[in-house]
């Protein structure tokens, strides 16, 4: 594309960066925001930098924080005993946003993939075992990708707390609310139904 | 979403102002832009924020421009004497990409359409008719949208120029290179009956 103003290329430039956004989305984007009032430019460009300038990790659970410790870690009402490990923010985001767990996170930034260079040293997980055994945690609920690098993970980390007083749990897997059996992939199926559950533990889970 | 952080959630928010994205398209970006290197995420916010605030609008043509006349304009190479009349600033840039126009344009700001409140004052349609009168202009390729607004804009700046020593003319119309004739619309298969051209008018043009 030929834009004849060096502003406007530089500006669809820095936006094509982004993951998924081609040439013609970053261009519609860059019109928008020249039909926008300068404040309002200001305000978006103003919350991008403060987020990216300002934006910590939480000491306790490595999840992003805009203090030293988290809102979540810092809040009074969550239970201490339960820590979710994860991988990343993207996974603290889906599963506080049904709003049906109430305790803390460990954001592992990854999981164990040795092809890739991710061994152990790469991941939180030292301070995860340091948590565990000078905090009062009494159950680590395991919430990884169901893939060979994920259960690696939940093998290591379940090793590194061996011998302390602690329960380890992975959310369930299955057939999806609303998933259509002939849909579901074999494995997911065949688990579900070697795993499965007995008609009163079937109760709707409220959430939005 | 849940967000546990005042700076992603502005972040987020201030994305999914922009047309076609969503909540979750606006996270995607966001922990992109947490991943970048903060140069580079300065980078970012500083292009949109120079293009907003130093964009201005030629004098000549009312395209968007880095000064007081743009690139266009500006560049002796052109022929003065075509002026190609767009609706907005997309559609130079999608001319300008084909390479193969080296005339001048003028960008009407959009069409005439009464029902929304845009009469002519609206657009830049008066500064046209003075470019023909005081320029050597000879050319008016008209390069609006084929809707009954278009139309009836075009016929307006043909009466505003009636009497001036011009030819005006529009884009060709009719089915496109590689599209199907099948899946052509009636009236621009209709018309591109009509108006067919003699074969040796056929010729192939390069272009990217």
């Amino acid at each position: 594309m030929i834009f004849s103003s060096k502003l406007i290329e530089d500006a669809v430039a820095e936006f094509a960066r982004l993951p998924g956004i081609g040439k013609k989305t970053a261009l519609r984007m860059v019109l928008q925001l020249l039909k926008m009032e300068k404040d309002d430019v200001d305000g978006f460009t103003g919350a991008i930098s403060q987020m990216r300038h300002g934006i910590q990790f939480c000491r306790e659970c490595h999840n992003v924080s805009d203090g030293e410790v988290c809102e979540i870690c810092a809040n009074p009402g969550r239970n201490r005993g339960q820590v979710c490990v994860v991988e990343s923010l993207r996974d603290v985001i889906a599963i506080e946003s049904t709003q049906q767990y109430s305790g803390l996170y460990h954001v592992l930034g990854g999981i164990l993939s040795p092809l890739d260079g991710i061994g152990p040293e790469q991941l939180n997980i030292g301070t995860l075992a340091r948590r565990v055994r000078e905090t009062g945690v009494t159950e680590l609920i395991m919430a990884l990708s169901p893939t060979i690098e994920g259960d690696t993970t939940v093998y290591y980390i379940a090793k590194q707390v061996t011998g302390m007083d602690i329960n380890i749990t992975t959310i369930a897997r299955g057939i999806s609310f609303g998933g259509e059996l002939e849909y579901a992939d074999e494995m997911t199926l065949a688990r579900s139904i070697a795993k499965r559950l007995p008609i009163d533990s079937y109760v709707s889970v409220g959430g939005k």
